[in-house]
């Protein structure tokens, strides 16, 4: 038992415009490590501080965005365990919502089908099953992941091996995305893997966004109400404290990245947080802090009338940029 | 299913001699709040970080040191469900050892028996069951806790409502502790509990320490190899960088409170860390920072050519205190 | 020799609409202690890092902003030598700006007038020298000041006797004016009172603003070019890092207390920086970092291409109320 | 006026038995660059922040330890001026001492005398004057230095240019150096360079030590009494924060350079420290923060009750090596 199931976000693939472009952003900037790129050109990035084979995959593509987002869970049965789970899942859909945004259409389904990813598609991971969520994302849950270098020592480790380097990023820690169905995607998460809401925007015609985690972190994986479905607002990654969240910042305006907002401090989950953009325009976020949750823990609620506090603390106000810009 | 049985170390029972010292020193310098006194005098103290009734319990008594160490589980029924494992789990003494050192024969005991403290005996928790593992240290576990001010609120919460002081402590985060039989303590928190071992120092002439967790923390509960049993090394409460440790020394000396060492690190866990006592002479350490841990990370393993960087990565060598000194 | 002349920055004397409400803000928020109450009404506080009587000085008015800014020199003697070079000191005036904006034409006089300040006059104060420097601010010199408590030790001192509060200010450290003339400030400054002129924004039109330092501080006085003389943007106070910046912001935010811009960072000076204003609208920062300047130090320039980047190195443009909003 | 006279330390002379592992020392670890090496196989360094053409000399020799610190002074009239001043100083010699320690009698002469090196004996500095104060060290003065790469921009300058890397020292900062006589030091830097003495430990039998500053830094050289002549204790290089000591710290224990103590911090001056030793035994210290000094603050004095405290805040007694290991 204890901590079961669903273990943490494994890795995400994201599309990009211009692979050598990418790959410099993300290891010589946000710090990460080049583990191999295969035959199909994607390319497998990860933290030296991070165990398993990769945790970010950047495929070339004519628009930028997330293919899937994948977790890892404990063991080989709790694929088989969620594969039969998901089958026996009804949704409810939501025809008003889709009835006045036509991309949202093809989200809404009342059944969410698995589908199965062998073995090696992605190098170092075993099976995966995949599945899309009512906001229209896909997800995907796998068992096993090789270990890769640089990792972690076992033996007598040091603090690190490789000094890091950049903005020092830890692991791919989260990702934010956009999308309708919001009730049923929290139900889903909820229910079926055995997320907790660890925050949650109501508003008066309904939820704005929920931030959902798997663990003790105050989120894995976060959604905002958005029309269309299947965008990606950001990939988060972990940095060790607000000193480090200056430095990336330091970093960000001397190579001239372009940056949406930050540094400031969400009041949502508490981390301390700087926004910017990879060269194809996704979104980053490297975030430090953040309060432990455990599952006895109450739902932090947010109202209208701290909507602003609840995303940028400081500011206290939304940005344009925060609500419009996904890929 | 996902994280559940034991949730977390809820609360730690300390031993003091001077009680109105012992509270100055636990609410101004580390930073806790008073939630109540006892009519039989216990004090109850937490964070205003934490939302369970109380964290720490002093009791005046003639000598210092520790209680007993209380988990929060997840369900009432998961104390029936520990209370029957426990009953099943017989545990192979070590005589020899026994034979060596009189002091631990009483921790010596083929069956581990669960007693039941009633729902009340401290002010907001529930029933708890009581054992006491093979290290001659009694562990409790406790389903429901009222939650008490000060705590986070839930609607719109501000980072904090009350400005942190002293050393700014954010939780009581776990305990380590001096006893025997260590092989047989981490056999039953791992088979029994569901805890899992993060590191461990392995000598020639076997386990000299292990440090425990039931969550994503590197450690919940520790414990070193030592002839006497039921002994306190350490109470270790959480704060939030370097820089708070920093603080945390600054502090220390300014109120010429009795230090041990630090600042420094821990290569087991990268905990930065400073040590001190309590006006009792209980030590305390307050610390920053440790790897997250997952279930399915590697154990890391330490042994006799790197111990002194173990326990004090800066210094390389363990003080004759860390060994000796506990209450 | 050595450090000569003027020193520092004594003190600051701000208009205030809401006394209590202003020595809330300076003493709870800032972190600051009161020392004196006038007869007047006057108001004196000062750091606990301080030795001199008091650093900031809130007058009750009707009007917010600043009365006049004071530097303390190293020696009695120098406030004769300073009235000397400023009665010889003749100012070209530039009559074409004077004709374009009826406003500055009383900052406009060929020479600059020196009128005394009794002893006494605020407490704690010996003889001040008074002038009005051509942006229309009047500038102060004085080369006496009783200590006052709480201030440092000088016997076997802590790192501070009384735990720093709030946002935790060491220091009164510099002022930021707006006005015109600024060319004319400049000569001033540098030829009559010996200051470095550390950095400049240079546009094609003229010089735009200055960062004038007296010492081995990236500035201790600076002003942008505006149309209305004597107008404060804001008054600074030192902090000891970035982490001090981030829980001043959390400050704000907590209780909030209008925000401008921040936590960021200036190119120029490359202090880290948050702006916020105090009850009666008077513009307050709280900055940390910032390089050490020494005499033979190269003027460090910025021109028109980034000039974003130089106030605000992170956003890399400038917010509306930077240019507009001042006191 | 202002700061005339002496500006600051230069640069520092340094023994080292190992070329290539110093050169490895200083720039991968410490986090400086090298500038160029002499025809004479001397290596200069600097860091990236500095504007002169070097702070660190590295002569290969049998033993190691300081030749000379040399000070930078405002114009090149200053050295006439200093040279004439110090020809007009009369030392009186303690000769009870003298006639204790057969080493110290070198030291020990009535007069200073001033000797001349040619602009150019060391690349990109101009003329020097040199002389042996009675503590036995050899300090330098020169007026001109060419600037040289790395080194900040004056047009538009980023926050860095280059990635700060290794432990990111800031700047050549200070020497601590060991030897007799140190009341006529105390007088000489004083009452011929100017200097203040910002803090000393005074004990029953005399002086133990001084801190000695130029500006407003809480030192820029000081003298610990010793009875062996010219000797160093160590040289120390400015880090921004206490986050950087700990990084530091972190480096000097991932690579196994040789520690003496910290992280830690000093009582006289604050500053957040830790001391260790470059691959020839010279002992090194990073550091961070230590209060601004003003030539009116009063001296800091500490006697004999606190004198652990002084050097070491945290541990509040001096450990052996502090009093005895010097190159």
């Amino acid at each position: 038992m204890a901590h079961t199931g669903v273990l943490r976000p494994g890795f995400i693939q994201l599309r990009v415009l211009d692979m050598p472009a990418a790959v410099e952003h993300y290891t010589k900037r946000v710090g990460l490590h080049q583990v191999t790129e295969g035959k199909d050109g994607r390319v497998y990035l990860k933290s030296a501080d991070e165990f398993d084979h990769h945790s970010i995959v950047l495929r070339r593509a004519e628009s930028a965005g997330v293919d899937m987002m994948a977790f890892k869970v404990r063991d080989d049965s709790d694929l088989d365990m969620f594969e039969k789970r998901i089958a026996e899942y009804g949704i409810a859909v939501d025809h008003k919502a889709a009835s006045d945004v036509d991309l949202v259409r093809e989200a809404h389904q009342s059944r969410i089908t698995v589908d199965h990813v062998a073995a090696g598609e992605q190098p170092g991971l075993g099976r995966r099953i995949g599945f899309t969520v009512p906001s229209g994302h896909r997800i995907e849950l796998y068992a096993h992941a090789d270990q890769s270098d640089p990792k972690p020592r076992t033996l007598n480790p040091d603090i690190w091996e490789l000094e890091p380097h950049g903005m020092c990023a830890r692991r791919f820690d989260h990702a934010l995305f956009y999308g309708p169905n919001l009730e049923e995607v929290l139900n889903f998460f909820t229910t079926v893997l055995d997320f907790k809401c660890a925050e949650r925007i109501n508003l008066p015609d309904g939820t704005l966004a929920i931030w959902l985690t798997c663990g003790m972190k105050a989120h894995d994986i976060a959604f905002v109400k958005h029309p269309e479905p299947g965008k990606l607002h950001h990939v988060s990654f972990d940095l060790e404290n607000w000193q480090s969240v200056g430095n990336a910042a330091d970093i960000i305006a001397r190579y001239d990245i372009s940056i949406d907002i930050g540094p400031t401090r969400h009041g949502i989950t508490r981390g301390q947080t700087i926004y910017f953009f990879d060269p194809s325009g996704n979104r980053n976020e490297v975030f430090a802090g953040g309060y432990t949750y455990y599952p006895d823990n109450p739902t932090r609620i947010w109202d209208e009338t701290q909507i602003g506090k609840s995303i940028f603390y400081y500011e206290r106000v939304l940005n344009e940029a925060f609500l419009s810009v996904v890929t």
